[in-house]
């Protein structure tokens, strides 16, 4: 059976939105139906700029996109801060939600945001495209091979982007009352999830904020880095900046193989990402040089990752919608624990540095 | 003038010297003139192995090396916690010095080393092959060019090597009588060297060693990880361990630009190595693409780094030797400022994960 594609709604008009109103349309099973703004004309901008079909609703406000009953599920980009009351009245009024991350300032606020989900059967899925890329899976085949991976013994992750005087002033993310987790909930997110996707999502036992942490006037942090620790004595550190060159690295260490990827957020390019692999590496016999050496791995991809995640997020819409199937747990499952770990690189700074215990 | 190559002593057989052996040969100022073993049979098939002259000394004792006068210098690879007795009785007998690393068991017995050589006005360098490839050079032009590369933020460095059983079991560097710094005396030797180049040998204000490190039965290193902190708050962590795949990483992130390796120690391949560099990296419009993207640099070289390294201890030596030139001291700075680093992490370690402040 052909079903329809999933109509969404766009709460805001944030710039990531552009880039999802173009996954959106590229997406078979999902169609861009509605955007709502504070501003009426912002919307419909929005709504001309982004290939929105001429049919499209365009709102002056958020309610009016989560009222109008033909909106299947919403994308929503709005600062943190607002996650927590927009998302649970999404879900609320039975919208299925695409949340930017990070999704919320706490895991108490992300707690209510899934209840809200859950009691209303709506999926939930926070919008890290990269877990989405063909790539991602590729790489997750050769971490659980044990022949060629082996044991994962550490992970280091390093995102940072350099941010202009403009962003250092003015971007949500550096604004307590809008994204008050600033580089640790926006990039930071990204290397927490990084380290918890290459440990297959086995929450770490403690976590450590490193000194060293850049906070502007406000309090928000530009700048920090932490180290986990696993029960098995698996290790992991990153670091996450607005302050320095874009760099987007993860190194995953195994006893019998290593995997490099440089691009982990977003590829290089868009329809083909790369990743480097070591197994069993060793040195020729004086030891002046590599045997065998580390081997490159380029995989291709039709849809952008955002597109693949959207048609995921649509097919699990799709299922409840029109085979009553229940929301797949997955996804919250990883927007939490990703929470829980950011909560307690905070809560180590806040503390001073203390080891900070990761309760689940 | 042309004068005649540097004659070398080597003290002991190691698997190590092998290498070095080939690299005095292969170094036009330098030249293979003795070897000593507790065991003269040992000395007499390492010279006969190893491409030692016809006329080569082979002696039955590192004393008798250092009592032959046309001894210019000595290689030392013998276990870390005999370094302290046999370089400072090798400057002593007017022999300048190449000290294998770790080169010493802490910056006491380094002291007592370095006090040695300046009394007798010998040289020594330690054995750190990477620093003499021309691909360092190279990577340190990058580093120094504020416009490229900018102001440096942050350094992660690892350096793992997959030790078998027998390593484990029987290697001096698992040993406690002999190399008792085990995995942070040896990998981490490296990691800490890297990171103290890439800040162009500012030594770090305080050092933290990160929980998770891994002691064999005998109170050895196995496996450590550990965060360093400037007072401009720049930050560095590395990983260093026998635990894990042959992994080789540094990264170096300034404002304007990135640095990546991955063979800082042992490049790929002995006659060329690469690393790449970003330069005010960025998206495009929709953030779906880098640009610009990286760039990939190669560095060929007629001589392998280790013969660089031979050449310029033996120009050191020659300049003194015939020239009447002083000790080029900036060698036995680095091997310090090394130490004092490796020492705090050892201190940090070992008070239970205090914060070390490092005191030059």
């Amino acid at each position: 059976m052909v079903t329809p594609p999933i109509k969404f709604g766009i709460l805001g008009c944030a710039g990531i939105a552009r880039k999802v109103s173009r996954a959106i349309t590229l997406s078979p099973n999902s169609t861009l139906y509605a955007v709502g703004s504070r501003s009426v004309e912002k919307a419909a901008k929005f709504a001309r700029e982004n290939g929105f079909p001429e049919s499209a609703k365009v709102y002056g406000s958020y309610d009016a996109v989560l009222d109008d009953p033909d909106v299947d599920a919403v994308y929503i980009p709005l600062p943190t801060s607002l996650h927590i009351k927009w998302a649970v009245l999404a879900a609320q009024k039975k919208k299925h939600v695409l949340l930017e991350k990070p999704v919320a300032l706490n895991v108490g606020e992300l707690d209510a945001i899934l209840e809200a989900c859950e009691s209303s059967g709506v999926q939930i899925m926070d919008a890290t495209m990269w877990m989405h890329h063909p790539r991602t899976a590729k790489m997750r085949e050769f971490l659980s091979d044990n022949s060629m991976f082996g044991e994962l013994k550490s992970v280091l992750s390093c995102f940072t982007f350099a941010a202009d005087k403009d962003f250092l002033e003015n971007d949500i993310r550096v604004k307590p009352d809008l994204d008050a987790l600033g580089a640790l909930g926006d990039v930071g997110w990204y290397c927490i999830r990084s380290i918890l996707w290459a440990v297959d999502f086995e929450l770490p036992k403690s976590v450590l904020a490193l000194r060293g942490t850049v906070l502007n006037s406000s309090g928000v942090i530009l700048a920090c880095s932490a180290s986990l620790l696993w029960e098995d004595g698996k290790t992991a550190t990153f670091h996450c900046s607005f302050l320095a060159n874009l760099t987007m690295d993860v190194t995953v260490v195994g006893t019998n193989g290593t995997l490099h990827f440089h691009d982990f957020v977003i590829p290089f390019e868009e329809k083909k990402a790369s990743f480097s692999t070591s197994i069993k590496s060793g040195f020729n016999e004086l030891v002046t040089g590599w045997e065998p050496k580390p081997s490159q791995h380029t995989v291709t991809t039709e849809l952008p990752q955002e597109a693949l995640m959207l048609s995921e997020f649509s097919r699990l819409v799709g299922s409840i919608k029109f085979e009553n199937a229940k929301p797949e747990k997955k996804w919250p499952m990883l927007s939490r624990k990703t929470q829980l770990v950011l909560d307690a690189v905070k809560a180590s700074i806040e503390r001073g540095y203390e080891t900070v215990e990761v309760m689940n």
